[in-house]
């Protein structure tokens, strides 16, 4: 029996999808990346995932794990060689358990991530994770590539969501970690090793995550500031100020507003005179467990003496959840706005948030020295130190001309990040994307110990090879 | 040149270590683990860390890294055969910046736990990990064991405070890791694997670690309880109820305080009557970004409704400064009475918060059943699952006879945590005193892994031998 056979055998005929069938799973939801493969096989549950995996391993065939396929960096399509076969994880969608006294939920790799939320919600409980493609991606993919999100700032990345795993390994074996326990010291952390690894070293089957506590009341501000350096000290003071209620500060260039005021012009800022009369602008949450009213005051106390020191120059609170929800809508729309506006170069970068000024003042200059009129449209999630340091093509140059420029300015912003010891991927991954990249900026010592890893766990080199690392052959 | 000359040409004689020079580094804190060593070195930085290790090396000579040397498990301890060479970190005690911007500070291994969160208190910032080893534990102690204590709750282990590590590896190469970046997706996270992993996989020489806003007040309560499910009930509502202000939550059973008041009559309870009057006592700490009295108000507001639910059956909030230090010293002081009441066998386990309260009622009837008059010190962090479950011998039973049963009542207790889902080290690590016993419980694919890993990156085993993991020699 050939490997298919033994697939179609071992799963149903119809779990295993090729030609047409399978073309959806083999190009990656930006269009960037299409790929080949021998299969596209739909497990029902773990010990399924772990026969595939076995039976790749007997026919030395790559494994291409794949969630909801809306990853950025290319990391669950398959290359084009057609040997691989791709495990969608889709069928494995069941909720396992969910503990509200343990705060936890089990939950399998397939979820779509706005399902748990919506579980969470049914219990009073909150699911913090939350991010743009939340309808369609899966926990699966989230933990393959540690998602960040709107909320990090308060509750973490999915890594500091995640209490326990079960993995099929490189092997078909499979690791039941699916602990409940918020403190465990007993030998190597292999959880935080597989979150954020990609399918590269086994794949993550279900996960068990932490639950908060749903808050009482949200309320949101917007902010207009004449600069970074006063949004950074803003931030320093609504940490202190706020305390872990704070769980939302977006940063914004009135470039970024403009985009989206023009284009869509039934959304308007709360302020007086037009958008570019500041250069900056600053969208805050508060998560409060007492009450709607006692949000609104601490905001009140916190911007007032920032307003009444210059820090801030304007701001207005949301008197109520539409309000809220508009000045959200105008973060949600800067992609949108962007897209309209043509094709652009996106960047996932962070930075130490003390030298996050000083770059963008630094590297804004370096790109209108070798690229004239090119537009930042830099916004991100400041209180993460994690930007999206777009840029689009001056006015009027035509598309191709703007992505023909693309890794050359890739590498002047990156080379830029790693000059103020930042991270070319914040939130997004390696993939295959950024994965040449990695070794340009990684650290050698740091890229022979993930080789040596790779190596100890997946020595037949099988698992979704050609992500994140280089594989034996690219070397 | 032998090893040792070698070693003090590099170092100077005066940082080698050898003889009664040597003795108080090898014999671990509470006197259970003594071992020999070739020498004892104390290197000045990183540079000379690497140079040692990569010596030892060449001459197949056991390293055993130490900081404080004041771990409960003999982690730091090298074995019997005077072969290891122990490195002392604590020359290694600068630290390298404190940025407030970005909320980070980046210091040596050698650091003391109390001096660092001094320094970031001079910088108006929190360090909030806190223990009771806090005056001579290390920093580096800390992250090779993924400290916990008592503010857990609300920030995390160790391994939850940093951001980043540098790392001298098996082979003296330097590992840079010493980013200060909250969203970092590029690759393996080789961070969390070496935190936590007691030195068996090279020396973390520095780190950069998380700093938060000094909170304005802190505020301290003091609940009487009838049983632990009304203390895992009250939990949930506390953390509705107070959202991330609630910083501690520690659970004692009354013969915790019936031992701390009769060995130290000058400390009281906060209430009327006998202790035994209520089984369970529960302190709380609220840090507020706002005052006092709003901690105050939160605390009435909270409990108010507890109190009338029956849940809770009395309550004690702290007036002063000097209210909320007697409630803390009467939980601090359980440890010391215990010691005061005569030897005991302690416990550092964790489980689910869901099943804890089924945990204590099999366990404690399991005890009684095999082991008749013995006695059950129970506390612990309530918020994180973890409880020090500890026993104390039938009264007037003589030491000998208690130790004497000591690996039985471990078993009997950890067999049940294991029955519980738990874990039978949460916050202590591993060590030597439960390496054997790791095998027992760990899921075999689990401990494969570890073993994987353990052999990619020291091939040759010099790391810590016999600690967290059975040595090739033992398996």
């Amino acid at each position: 029996m050939n490997l298919l056979e033994a697939l179609q055998h071992l799963l149903g005929a119809q779990y295993v999808l090729t030609g047409d069938d399978a073309a959806s799973y083999l190009t990656d939801w930006r269009g960037r990346y299409t790929g080949s493969a021998l299969a596209v096989v739909r497990p029902a549950d773990t010990a399924q995932v772990a026969a595939v995996v076995k039976l790749c391993a007997e026919h030395g065939a790559p494994v291409v794990p794949q969630g909801g396929n809306t990853g950025l960096v290319g990391g669950a399509t398959p290359d084009a060689t057609g040997r691989a076969v791709v495990i969608s994880l889709g069928r494995m969608n069941r909720v396992r358990t969910v503990d509200t006294d343990n705060d936890t939920m089990t939950v399998e790799a397939g979820c779509i991530l706005q399902n748990l939320q919506e579980v969470a919600r049914n219990a009073n409980r909150l699911f913090p994770l939350s991010l743009a493609a939340e309808g369609s991606c899966t926990i699966g993919g989230n933990l393959a590539t540690n998602a960040g999100g709107t909320q990090v700032l308060r509750y973490g990345n999915t890594r500091d969501l995640t209490l326990g795993l079960e993995v099929v390994t490189p092997q078909g074996e499979v690791w039941n970690g699916l602990r409940g326990l918020r403190k465990d010291n007993t030998g190597y952390d292999l959880r935080d090793l597989y979150v954020g690894s990609e399918g590269t070293l086994g794949i993550i089957t279900a996960a068990t995550l932490k639950l908060y506590p749903m808050p009482v009341a949200r309320c949101t501000a917007l902010l207009a500031l004449a600069s970074v350096p006063d949004a950074v000290a803003f931030l320093s003071r609504a940490r202190a100020g706020f305390g872990a209620s704070l769980t939302g500060f977006e940063l914004m260039s009135a470039a970024c507003l403009e985009l989206v005021t023009r284009h869509y012009p039934q959304q308007r800022l709360p302020f007086d005179g037009s958008v570019e009369q500041h250069a900056w602008y600053a969208l805050l949450e508060l998560s409060d467990s007492e009450s709607e009213a006692h949000a609104r005051e601490r905001f009140e106390a916190v911007l007032g003496a920032a307003l009444e020191d210059g820090e801030v120059q304007d701001a207005a609170i949301a008197e109520n959840l539409a309000q809220s929800h508009a000045m959200w809508h105008l973060r949600e729309s800067i992609p949108l706005a962007q897209a309209e506006e043509g094709k652009n170069i996106k960047h996932d970068v962070s930075i130490p948030i003390s030298r996050i000024a000083d770059f963008v003042a630094a590297t804004d200059t370096l790109l209108q020295e070798h690229f004239p009129g090119v537009r930042n449209i830099t916004f991100g999630h400041l209180g993460d130190g994690n930007l999206h340091y777009n840029v689009q093509g001056p006015v009027g140059e035509a598309e191709p001309a703007v992505l023909a420029r693309q890794d050359d300015i890739y590498q002047l912003v990156h080379d830029s990040v790693h000059a103020f010891d930042g991270s070319i991927s914040a939130e997004h991954g390696v993939g295959q994307l950024k994965r040449d990249e990695l070794v340009r900026y990684k650290n050698p010592v740091e890229l022979a110990l993930m080789q040596r890893i790779k190596q100890a766990l997946d020595p037949q080199g099988l698992m979704n090879p050609g992500k994140t690392l280089q594989d034996a052959g690219q070397v």
